[in-house]
């Protein structure tokens, strides 16, 4: 159980961790100079507090902090008026409730793959909101992990974290080194490749066969190298309307999530 | 062709409809109390061009209005410098563009169940981003309309119109009405109302026969109500991992669009 402490001073040192949020994800003091782990709201505290991810502190105003009491980790929680932590993040959260935790080791890919039927391998998603929305795509369709070539954001940071509910919090992500070639250590522990794209002469995603799969998705700006397509086993597209310029990248990983869960 | 206006005052009376963009959902000096219909970028500005809504006039930076010019309708287009431009609609905008368009009168929930195989019902979804979500994914998954149930947002709103890249522009759509008996209407045209849920007491999605579906979907927070659920002929989900929330509306939709789109 944690420790309640009552603050309103909005200057705080104890508060430091929670100061400036907006620039929370550049922290040239810590290592790499990316940010903590944070995580904002009740559903998502909550997910961090059953991660891996080492809890530092909570901050939140009385109410949310009551809420999470019985599942509060060894750690301060510290409790304020709404003011005064708008203050100290630097804008009104009207979710209440924030903790952070340091970022810890993850899996590699290899043991991603060992344990997995289903895995994502992105390319260039450099855009947090889709990069989160794609993680609670691939927890909600049972993907088993998420492999990160190059170009793509840090799942870890702040907005990512919330736009995918905290599920970037429980599914393994890895990155995928060196790229393309790397894929061949997907293909070598039996998977089959399967580039989404939406160019004409793919394959219905619907005529996939059986087997494991490792979905690639591209940016959604200028979907995949011709690098990493040439890597792939084989090219399939969800069929869409003529004159349709194509979905949202994570709302098509989830489509193709969806159809390769059934194999 | 339309007719080329430079102009560089910020407080010239022919710009007034595209002033103060943040507010320019409402007008209560508009029929019903409701905005034009704003379109912004090239992309969406272009697809309001080819859409039946009456534009009244474009605005924009050299570049964009250049780019569009051999598409402009007969209306004026007004070129100004890119800080004119953000004074005028009180942001800066990075799209560069912007057309503004009458609102027009609709085929009625009759037509559109006249003339389509899928639709989409919706009760709830007043979350414009959603909404514009779910046309971006019904226009590319080939949904004929979609009907709106009780407590929808106006999909004519402008972060809708954004955020469906310009789909709510053509994908047609009306009220249905009284809710939820007017779904009697639906399955009086023929088709099989299937009510989107993740209930565990739901058949699989992917067991649905064939026939011409119209898919009801609810809120992301609450769901379907009662009455609407009892009005469906059944209720699917689709197969999620345990313990994860659900998935965003927009993105459930297009799975099961999907899924409807091979029957």
């Amino acid at each position: 159980m944690g420790t309640l402490i009552f603050t309103t001073d909005p200057a705080d040192p104890r508060l430091d961790d929670f100061r400036d949020l907006s620039t929370a994800d550049r922290r040239p003091d810590r290592p790499g100079g990316r940010g903590l782990v944070v995580a904002e709201g009740t559903v998502v505290v909550r997910r961090l507090f059953s991660s891996a991810y080492p809890v530092r502190a909570v901050l939140g105003v009385e109410r949310r902090i009551r809420e999470l009491e019985p599942e509060l980790p060894e750690v301060p929680a510290y409790i304020v008026p709404a003011e005064v932590m708008a203050e100290v993040v630097g804008f009104h959260l009207n979710r209440g409730v924030l903790a952070v935790a340091d970022r810890a080791s993850m899996p590699t890919a290899g043991e991603i793959l060992a344990r997995s039927r289903t895995v994502a391998v992105l390319e260039g998603v450099g855009d947090h909101e889709n990069l989160g929305a794609l993680f609670r795509n691939a927890a909600a369709l049972s993907v088993g992990g998420v492999l990160l070539g190059a170009g793509c954001a840090d799942p870890l940071y702040r907005r990512s974290v919330r736009v995918s509910m905290g599920n970037v919090l429980r599914v393994p992500f890895a990155a995928l080194h060196p790229w393309p070639s790397g894929l061949d250590s997907v293909a070598e522990h039996g998977f089959r490749t399967v580039a989404l794209t939406p160019r004409a002469d793919a394959v219905d995603l619907r005529s996939l066969g059986t087997g494991k799969f490792a979905l690639l998705v591209g940016s959604e700006g200028h979907g995949l190298t011709p690098g990493a397509l040439a890597a792939a086993e084989l090219a399939a597209r969800i069929p869409m309307a003529p004159g349709v310029d194509s979905l949202n990248v994570a709302t098509a990983a989830a489509i193709a999530f969806y159809e390769l869960a059934a194999r």
